[in-house]
């Protein structure tokens, strides 16, 4: 099988921010192309705080400079939508396939400039109850088409195709950066999630902790293999596969379920059929099958109310930091959650969910999961 | 000090729930009293499930009743008015001050019933990824006032203290029910964050485990004695209060203060000055003391924006299942939080919370104290 063929090219904007471009043909001239606009320097005093939070044992990320970030612009006025003589956007140029370019207001940002410290989970006096330290990490952007009104769903597979390229990139080029412990790709969609932007996009974090989420998980999985011997990725996959109960879809090299523990009303978990801690131990036929699959769950998602779904796809992959059992033991999936209930009403996280830590899900993941075999 | 005067009258609604007065004058004739609806027996076969999220170690509770509870009915319909002539409500009395009854559309049920597995935290068999049990447990609604249009920042400190009575009660009266681990006192308000009744009211839930949130409370608070010999929130709060960076307000009794790695725009903790695992031991002074400071708290959180919050209300107190010297350790607090970061603009869960479960926050912890000290 000949290698997915993806034209890269990296530039910087005005400010010193990098972008990069993934062009599905050759030859676009982008070498040529400057950004127009005068942005001053990177930001500078505005940076991101980590506060470690005693009570959980979490860190917290404080983004002061993010309260201003750009809010429901109209769509001429869209920052990623391609420039146009007389509007300079983020992408300085005329058309794009896929281009991933450094947020302008970064949760997180310095990682690779030598301002990092060592990543780790907890404050290094471990009796400093109020610690922190530079928020330090990357904070990209990734546009998934220069069509403003498509959402992804609208993609082609090869498109699809062209943005898991993009996300292998990234994540290998930010697990390389000093101070960067664990790589999130993931995509928001939807004003009744927060979405500022409508553009479709999605976002590469470079956290320099380790998760709480994916801590939690590698602790689970560790205690399983303890007590059983086994891993319980597979378990849990091969367990789903042999009741079929929870079932979205599949294909050759892909498992679509809804978790029996759901905690959204409609949250489906995908995982490749063969364990592998990240996206770039996907082998080809593993990346074209993810595509065909992935449009056809968020057509069903989309398909459930009859309109857009909001939702949150989330990619779980190893951290930078596990070491190599730990690593190898991790399976790579996608999250995928929708916070709508029913036509019109969402899921909010109240009370119990936010107080408390539990969840309370109105919808029997049962029910959800054939309701998506359903839609047509 | 004398006692407070509380007159508490137990009865039960037309199919069974118990419905408790807490009212602040005796001789009301609520004895005399009966629920004239014909709302047949208790629900059956609607019970909620706890499934074990594998992934997290947590339980979720699936409630697939409550996606048909009442949603957001206009006024002249409310369940939790007083019942007046032609129209009897959840309350069959003219007028109430204080009144808890069962949750019609309970997340959690049957606790006390005889049906109850032993409290736990995780499967009987540690290897079960699909483990499951009853949702056993006990959700009570708690109605501030009779007036409609008030909300709890309008009630009296008298009223105040009436409430915190009430939750006292309830809480030994879950805590002694068969199957419950924990109790919580809470408060849901405002539409923004998915409340479906607008008439003032709070609720309170019987969990059959220990909540994630304060396991793993209990968890740090372990840690930090072990590694300093110190008490966790003994000492947070002393921090506080020795920087005063992020005090809210304070009297004799109470402090409330932002925390410094505060999760959400507007968070502020507040704790008793001398510490108590658990509502009922706070004294008569601390009761009282707790209702004026706590109206001035809320005060300034609608003052922030010039209009009514939304806000989630969370009591945390030790587990019914904690032996003697965590319990000891525990320190109960009210955690209050406003989703509200600027007017119109609201904080959402979005891939990095709801995916990693790492918190982004925009404002700036010593800020919001500060702005929350000028509210006039």
């Amino acid at each position: 099988m000949e290698e997915y063929p993806v034209w890269k090219h990296t530039a910087r904007l005005a400010d010193g921010r990098e972008i990069i471009y993934f062009d599905e043909s050759p030859s676009l001239g982008r070498e040529k192309v400057r950004d127009p606009r005068d942005l001053g320097g990177p930001a500078a005093g505005a940076a991101s705080q980590l506060r470690w939070d005693p009570l959980s044992g979490d860190w917290v990320v404080i983004a002061q400079q993010r309260q201003d970030r750009t809010f429901l612009p109209p769509a001429e006025a869209c920052p990623l939508c391609p420039s146009a003589p007389g509007r300079p956007t983020e992408i300085p140029a005329s058309s794009y396939d896929v281009v991933v370019f450094e947020n302008r207001f970064p949760s997180l940002s310095g990682a690779g400039r030598g301002e990092a410290e060592p990543a780790g989970t907890g404050p290094a006096a471990a009796a400093d109850l109020f610690a922190q330290r530079p928020g330090t990490g990357r904070c990209e952007v990734v546009c998934f088409t220069s069509d403003h009104d498509a959402s992804f769903a609208d993609l082609s597979p090869k498109r699809v195709r062209t943005v898991v390229e993009a996300w292998v990139d990234r994540t290998a080029a930010l697990a390389a950066l000093d101070g960067v412990a664990q790589v999130f790709c993931f995509e928001n969609r939807g004003e009744e999630i927060g979405v500022t932007l409508h553009h479709p996009h999605g976002q590469i974090y470079g956290y320099p902790f380790v998760t709480p989420r994916t801590s939690r998980m590698l602790e689970q999985a560790r205690q399983y293999t303890e007590r059983t011997g086994g891993n319980l990725f597979d378990d849990l996959v091969t367990g789903e596969l042999a009741t079929g109960r929870r079932m979205v879809t599949r294909n050759d090299h892909w498992v679509a379920f809804v978790p029996a523990a759901a905690r959204w009303p409609y949250e489906i978990l995908i995982f490749p059929a063969e364990r592998v801690p990240e996206l770039s131990q996907l082998d080809d036929a593993a990346r074209d099958a993810f595509s065909v699959l992935y449009l056809d769950v968020l057509r069903r998602l989309d398909g459930l109310f009859g309109s857009r779904a909001p939702y949150i796809a989330a990619w779980h992959q190893a951290p930078v930091t596990a070491d190599g059992p730990i690593r190898a033991g991790f399976a790579l999936h996608l999250q995928l959650l929708s916070v709508r209930r029913a036509p019109g009403k969402l899921k909010y996280l109240a009370g119990s969910e936010s107080g408390m830590g539990v969840w309370i899900n109105d919808i029997v993941p049962e029910t959800a999961a054939r309701r998506l075999r359903e839609v047509r």
